[in-house]
């Protein structure tokens, strides 16, 4: 089922520059429930239990239907190889080991992130529920996904949903040249009335690790403000990251702000981190299963940290949402510098990443068909069609 | 009392560029206490209690004393203005309407954002230490002064705190000419043990219009990505602002993450004008009295939020402070690019303000001095000796 990315697909596309051009290298487009049924038994035929595997499923196909695609089943072959590495346990006890009325801090065994994160957002909601909000630090756990899945959880209670995640190291904070901090993404998410959600996820880098990979990919050359080279000099090369070089935080420089970038994936290192006990900053294992974690931890595992707040605990929840709604058609309506492109509500793109995928397919590219289907093979699981 | 600025000062100074091009208009040093007396003078004044007018005094002296000049004294002839106009009240009612146990909503009646911004805080620390978190949205507010401030008050309890506040609108979204938000700010600030706080407070655009008021009065031009001309082309004009042009968010284009200083903008927006039931976007009523708020107004006054979580709501004290010790000494010794500029700990040169500070003095320039002289004679107050 090989296919050339038709026009209106392409029109959709082109709202990622990244999509885009992964056009250049579209293998296959496979149906949600191809893909759900497939992911599912990769997550079975490790050790996971019924419940895990469908729920590491959800949170992993819910970024290829968003428009993620690097937090997708493209990275199913990277949770399989530290599986493999025993760094992750598919059969975890995950549990509170601190509480208050509002607080918790949960330990995740060592567990896949795709499922420790929604366990602990469950005791935040719960705890929002009861108390008006709630707010869980997470240790020991492992890459959890796209942000947006977890604060999503809260809004469908009508509430405000939060959720970061530090990583391993790749970005060198303002004046210096060494990897300190991960890509740190932080969540926002907020429900709406008619419209849908607004949800601010995004990386504390200038850019994402996925789009320099897509830069390598291509032979292209980066804008400057993403990476520096070893000695810290800014390069266009998307191969320096690979030779020691290092992602700028958001903003890029100093003149322009990158010591805000810096602080925000702080903010994000902090609490996941240094309040939930697990590893931080050069500390923070490495997604990779070439790469050995530091033999020194100062926690354990990588950290999370989710929260949520019920909107009717400041204001009654139909008139936040109306009040929402207002927000967003006036900054839909935002005077547009250049009248076709229109200011875009954040999580406007991956909603609409979402409907399209839904009736059309996810498109898979060559080397993520390869991987799965190699993995297949490996775990005696019925491969994708290709 | 004259001075011209000595090579120990200009070395503090230069700690933030703003300070050090402040140097050419530097008029005199001032104590600490000398500009609290007159500060409190001034309050007292304009019908402030006693209470009040020492609160008010001490979050604009602490931006001083920490070299946020922008946020101190030099708006103190702002605040009054906007009294005279009858948008400041300076004997509000501050009270909660709306209220969980661990969320509220406080309405201001308009009083000083100085005031009304603590006083929401208390209540964030309050319920933050029955129930481990507090949470506070505050509408019917003015400007609050630094952030900073507010979210130190938590730090002093061992717990962590949040504040930030929407602003009069100067900062277009991604993809718009239109100026739709106001640089808020957003403050977190982590006590730690044997090191300071560390304090991220910064303003979710590109640059912070102080910045801009600076090149102003200097005649220079400021870097690309900082603001846009009317039609939306980046300018290196700082007088662009004022002729219907706009700052740019964090990120400052699209391809270096502006979307995400507009997400980061739109998240302050919606926590403090949004929950609250102040005023958003476009409709946030300007600082300066010399422009009419919107005649359609979609809340109360500007918008905050404030937080507090309790630290051993999630492990116990000492271990976060001793892993925050380790992760600041470990930062402080990232490899630097230049072996002169060490990586800056957030809320760092602040601190280092200061103390400097407190010791010689707070340096103000012309302009500030005559403003507050002449605010002094209109209000019957003791001048500043000059």
């Amino acid at each position: 089922m090989s296919v050339k990315a038709s026009p209106h697909s392409l029109r959709v596309l082109q709202t990622d520059s990244a999509l885009y051009n992964k056009c250049l290298y579209l293998r296959m487009l496979v149906t949600e429930s191809t893909l759900r049924t497939f992911t599912k038994n990769i997550f079975l035929s490790i050790g996971c239990s019924d419940e895990h595997a469908t729920l590491a499923t959800d949170v992993l196909i819910k970024a290829d239907m968003r428009g993620i695609d690097s937090h997708g089943v493209a990275r199913l072959m990277g949770y399989v190889r530290l599986w493999e590495k025993q760094r992750i346990n598919t059969k975890p006890n995950i549990q509170i080991v601190y509480e208050t009325p509002t607080t918790a801090t949960v330990d995740g065994d060592a567990g896949l992130g795709l499922v420790v994160a929604p366990f602990a957002m469950q005791i935040a909601i719960e705890k929002a529920r009861q108390y008006g909000s709630g707010w869980v630090a997470i240790r020991n756990s492992n890459h959890f996904g796209i942000a947006g899945y977890h604060a999503l959880m809260a809004v469908e209670k009508d509430m405000i949903g939060y959720a970061m995640t530090n990583a391993s190291p790749l970005v060198a904070p303002t004046f210096s040249n060494e990897r300190m901090l991960g890509t740190n993404p932080m969540c926002y998410a907020f429900p709406a009335g008619k419209y849908p959600p607004v949800v601010v996820d995004m990386a504390t880098s200038a850019a994402a690790n996925g789009k320099l990979e897509i830069a390598q990919r291509s032979g292209k050359q980066v804008p400057e403000g993403w990476i520096q080279d070893e000695q810290g000099n800014y390069t266009t090369d998307p191969h320096a990251l690979k030779n020691r070089g290092s992602l700028l935080p958001l903003g890029s420089d100093r003149e322009h702000g990158s010591h805000k970038g810096f602080g925000l994936s702080a903010v994000v290192d902090i609490l996941s981190g240094v309040l939930s006990g697990a590893n931080y900053g050069p500390w923070v294992p490495p997604f990779v299963s070439f790469l050995e974690p530091p033999t020194d931890p100062v926690g354990a595992g990588i950290g999370h940290f989710v929260g949520a707040m019920r909107v009717d605990g400041f204001r009654p929840a139909d008139e936040f949402k109306s009040n929402m709604d207002n927000w967003i058609a006036r900054f839909k309506s935002a005077s547009p510098i250049n009248p076709d492109q229109k200011v875009i509500i954040p999580g406007e793109p991956e909603l609409e990443a979402e409907i399209y995928r839904k009736q059309n397919g996810i498109p898979l590219v060559d080397a993520v068909v390869k991987d799965l289907n190699e993995l297949a093979g490996k775990l005696k699981v019925s491969p994708l069609a290709s």
